[in-house]
C-alpha cells in the first residue's frame, strides 16, 4: 500500500504542462509497491504512470533507474519507458519530491507461479541481461555481500526476540558467505528484485517487467539465485525442482551460463536468502508501532537460507 | 487508502468473464475511498472500477446504490454506471464480498474549491435532485436525526478525552436538534456525502459525482446544508459566503426550492455538522491502534457546529 504524498490538482497540471502529454484527466493514487508514491494518471495522450519517489530511493540513483529503463525500452525488452518533458528531461520535481513519468504497462502479476511462469521470466531475464550490456552506467549492489554486515548488526541484539537463536545462525552465516562469496563472476545490470509482483503476464506470456529501483551492476547468476528464491518456494516451503529447471533452462537458451556460474549458484542463493531475511529482520525490528506498511515475515527467509546452505551441489535445481 | 482486499489473477479472470467487457488486461488497487476495496480495471473494452464491499456497506443496501446509479446515468447525470454480466445482475460476489463493475468516470477532485466549483456543484445537486425524482426505490437515512442519540451515547463517556465539556455540548446540541428538526420538507434521493473528493472536475465543467454508497431518502436541502459544511468553510474556519450563495444560486436556477427549506438551511446545516461531528468522534475512539486508515479529526466539525448553532437566520449563507 503506497501513496505517501498527496498531490494537488493545481500542483498535478502545473507538473504535466512540462510533458507533451496533453492535459491530466484523471490521477488515482496506486495502493501497490512500498518505497514510493504511485498514480495511474490519466491524460488526452493516454495513460501513465506518475511516480514521487520517496526518501528510501537515493536521489543520486535515479539517474541511473531511469536511463537503465530507457535503455532496455529502447532494444524491445518491455519495461516502463520514462517520459521526457519538452526540456528533454525525464526526472524532475513535485511536491519537494523527485518525480517521474513513464509509459504504463499491461498486465496481471500472478500469485501462485507455474513452471510455465517461472519458463518465460528465466527467458526475459537472460534477455534483460543481454539488453543491458551496453549501458554505460554502473551501480554497485549496495546489497550485496559488504551491505550485509551493517544490516546484521543493526539487528543482532534483538534477532532473538524473533526467534531464540536466531542471532548465532545468521552470524554463522554470514561469516561462510563473508568467506566463499565469488567475485569472478560475469557480470552486468540485474534487477535485484524480480518477485512475481513486479512480472507482468497478459494470457500466455510475459508482457513485461517492473519497478527497477533496486537495480545495479552485479553477477548475473545473482538475479537467477534471487529468483530461485522468489518464485520457486512453495506455500508449505517445500522447492519446486521443476520451476527452477524451467527459468533456467529458458534462461540459458537465450543467455549461455558459464560453468562456474551454475557452480556458484548454492552460495548465491544462500546470500539472497541472507539478503532478504536481513532487511526484512531490519524493518521487522525497526517499523515504527502503527507504521503505514505491515513488515514482511523475515523467517520466511530463513526457511530457505537453510535449505540452500544444505545442499551440496547445484543439480538440486534441476540442473540436467 | 483503501485496498482490504486481495483479488488474485485466476479470480479476477474467472469475474470478469461473466461480463461481456473483454478479457482483463491490468487491475491496479486504488489507494482512495475508506469503505470498500476500488480497482482500477483494465479490460479490452476499456477501464473500469472494480468495488468488492467491504462490511461497512449493508449488502441489503447495495441494490439500491447501484440501482440509482444505473437510473440516474439513463438520465444524463454523469456518475459511475453499474456493468450489467451476461445474467443481466450488476451485483455479484468475488473473494467472499458483494462486487460490482461500474464505468471509469475521468475528472479529478479538487482539493481547494473555487466559488465556481461551488456554483458547478449547486447545478448538479439540483439536477441529480430532478433526476432521482422518479427513482422507485426508497432507502431511509440511517444517518439522520434518529441515528444520532446511538451513536453520542457510544461516544458520550469518552468524548471529554478528545476535548473537555465535548460530551455535555453535544448532549445539548442533541437535544436541540431532536426537537425541531424539521419533518415537512420536500424529500426525495439525495448523495448525502457530497464532499469535495466525491465531486470530479475537468477544466471548466462539473465531470461526474462518484461514490452513492451514503445515498438514501431524505430533504433535498439537507444535502445542501452538508456541502455547506463540507464546501464553504476556510482551512481558517472561515464560512465563505461567496461559495454559499454561488451553490445556492445555481441550484435554485435548477429545481425551485420552496420557502420552508431555505429557513430550514440554519437548523440542517447544524445537524449535518452534528452527524459528520458523531461519525467522526466514534471511529476516532473505537478504531484500532495502528488502524489502516487514520480517523479524521472530530474537532474540525464542532467549529461548523458551533457556526451554524449561532445563526438566527439563513441570510448567513448568502441568500438575496
Amino acid at each position: 500500500m503506497a501513496v505517501y504524498t498527496e498531490v494537488s490538482d493545481d500542483d498535478l497540471a502545473a507538473f504535466v504542462a512540462q510533458y507533451a502529454i496533453g492535459a491530466s484527466l484523471s490521477c488515482k493514487g496506486i495502493a501497490e509497491g512500498v518505497e514510493n508514491s504511485n498514480f495511474l494518471l490519466h491524460t488526452e495522450t493516454g495513460y501513465y504512470i506518475l511516480t514521487l519517489y520517496e526518501k528510501r530511493v537515493a536521489r543520486d540513483d535515479l539517474p541511473f533507474f531511469l536511463g537503465l529503463m530507457e535503455h532496455l525500452a529502447e532494444r524491445g525488452f518491455t519495461c516502463p519507458t520514462p517520459i521526457k518533458g519538452r526540456d528533454g528531461e525525464a526526472l524532475r520535481e513535485l511536491c519537494g519530491r523527485p518525480a517521474a513519468i513513464v509509459t504504463f504497462l499491461d498486465g496481471m502479476w500472478v500469485k501462485r507461479p507455474t513452471p510455465r511462469h517461472c519458463q518465460l521470466l528465466g527467458e526475459a531475464m537472460a534477455r534483460m541481461h543481454l539488453a543491458g550490456a551496453d549501458f554505460a552506467m554502473v551501480r554497485p549492489n549496495n546489497l550485496s555481500v559488504a551491505g550485509w554486515r551493517p544490516l546484521y548488526e543493526a539487528c543482532a541484539a534483538r534477532a532473538d526476540t524473533v526467534k531464540p537463536g536466531l542471532s548465532a545462525e545468521l552470524g554463522r552465516e554470514l561469516a561462510v558467505l563473508e568467506q566463499g562469496w565469488p567475485d569472478d563472476l560475469p557480470c552486468g545490470v540485474i534487477h535485484a528484485d524480480l518477485f512475481p509482483d513486479n512480472v507482468f503476464y497478459l494470457g500466455d506470456r510475459l508482457s513485461g517487467v517492473i519497478d527497477f529501483y533496486f537495480a545495479c551492476t552485479d553477477a548475473f547468476a545473482y538475479d537467477l539465485a534471487i529468483c530461485f528464491n522468489a518464485w520457486c518456494f512453495e506455500q508449505d516451503g517445500s522447492f519446486n525442482t521443476t520451476k527452477a529447471r524451467m527459468m533456467l533452462g529458458a534462461y540459458r537458451r537465450v543467455r549461455e551460463v558459464e560453468a562456474k556460474e551454475l557452480a556458484a549458484l548454492p552460495i548465491l542463493a544462500r546470500g539472497s536468502a541472507l539478503r532478504f531475511l536481513l532487511t526484512r529482520l531490519y524493518d521487522w525490528l525497526h517499523h515504527p508501532a502503527g507504521a503505514f506498511v505491515k513488515p514482511k515475515d523475515p523467517l520466511e527467509y530463513l526457511h530457505k537460507l537453510r535449505f540452500h546452505a544444505g545442499l551440496i551441489s547445484p543439480a538440486a535445481y534441476g540442473l540436467d
